[in-house]
């Protein structure tokens, strides 16, 4: 999704640790214009499925899923990390191991909203080691629905959840795959990239 | 907003402790199109007043914001609850105690994302002791900006927040007060109903 790679080679900043920061329009300030391009374009390429839920996880995985839900006409849930006084015992539950914040925590849904016969599409910003989404699928398995496939908006290609996944027979969509970054220059290359991208080829 | 009250009676369930539970729309799967309603009740209510961000708090304030800002055409910032290694240092915080959780946590939004200048609405899930409204408020004002008001979807008004607030001038906007509820016969009385409220008055 070019106007996506545009602003991440814009705006994205690359930390130490293989991060990349987009907070300026992903997941702390949000830019709700390029949100529902991003809508568009997971609607689009899952324009062949049937789904009736989008999954996905808080805090960042939200607010990109309630805009896309707009191309979609579907309900959205978000699993919940660790458990709160205000869901009731009844619920689906997995252990995530997160990457940003080196601990493991509990998510959940509650068992009413997500069942056999439901078609889901799991939606969230990142897609790097590949822990929450192995979460999420794993509470849609629990759930007895059917795991349609998943959108995500920034892949991080160089490390193993995407391709591992893919794998396993899990259909991903990424809007941007990063191939590589490199923090000295602020380079980022994108999978599917030519050496000339951007560019005008004379031959 | 009749078709919020309505859905509030409909599938809101009263629990121990003064819990009001609007998980099957609002805050754990989520009712785009209601959302989409919401947005455009807050885009009435605050149609007179020059906004050019929303800010909210994590996680279900993100859902209804990013969908209320498709009606404001203005980018969302979400304040985060406590430190992650992805926000640098340069970040405005206060405390906030948690009625839900029952603890303290930090929430943080990042000085470049606000400052002097911006006309600030803030919108949230819930409002009832009004401590998280009251430290979005307070990072509002540590970033020089201007409050414009709080958007609110349900206010409990049988607790102090929103007319504690309301005295000290700020512009509240909530779409459903509930004025009380009773968690015996399930009844919920919103503020401005009449006894006859939902029937002809035959004179």
């Amino acid at each position: 999704m070019e106007i996506l790679k545009e602003r991440i080679r814009k705006e994205g900043k690359i930390k130490a640790g293989n991060v990349l920061k987009v907070d300026s329009f992903l997941n702390h300030q949000m830019d709700i214009e390029l949100f529902s391009e991003i809508g568009k374009e997971f609607k689009r390429r899952f324009a062949d499925a049937e789904i009736n839920k989008i999954l996905t996880i808080e805090a960042s995985g939200i607010g990109i899923s309630c805009v896309a839900a707009q191309s979609f006409h579907v309900p959205v849930i978000f699993a919940k990390k660790t458990q709160t006084r205000n869901i009731a015992g009844d619920v689906y539950t997995t252990k995530v191991q997160s990457y940003t914040h080196g601990r493991i925590y509990d998510i959940i849904v509650a068992k009413e909203f997500l069942g056999k016969g439901d078609k889901v599409l799991v939606i969230d910003d990142f897609l790097a080691n590949g822990k929450a989404l192995e979460g999420l699928i794993a509470l849609v398995e629990e759930a007895g629905a059917d795991l349609v496939g998943a959108g995500i908006v920034i892949e991080k290609g160089f490390q193993a959840g995407g391709d591992t996944l893919r794998g396993k027979g899990i259909r991903i969509e990424s809007l941007a795959i990063v191939e590589s970054m490199n923090e000295a220059t602020g380079q980022i290359t994108f999978r599917g990239d030519t050496v000339a991208d951007g560019m005008e080829i004379q031959i």
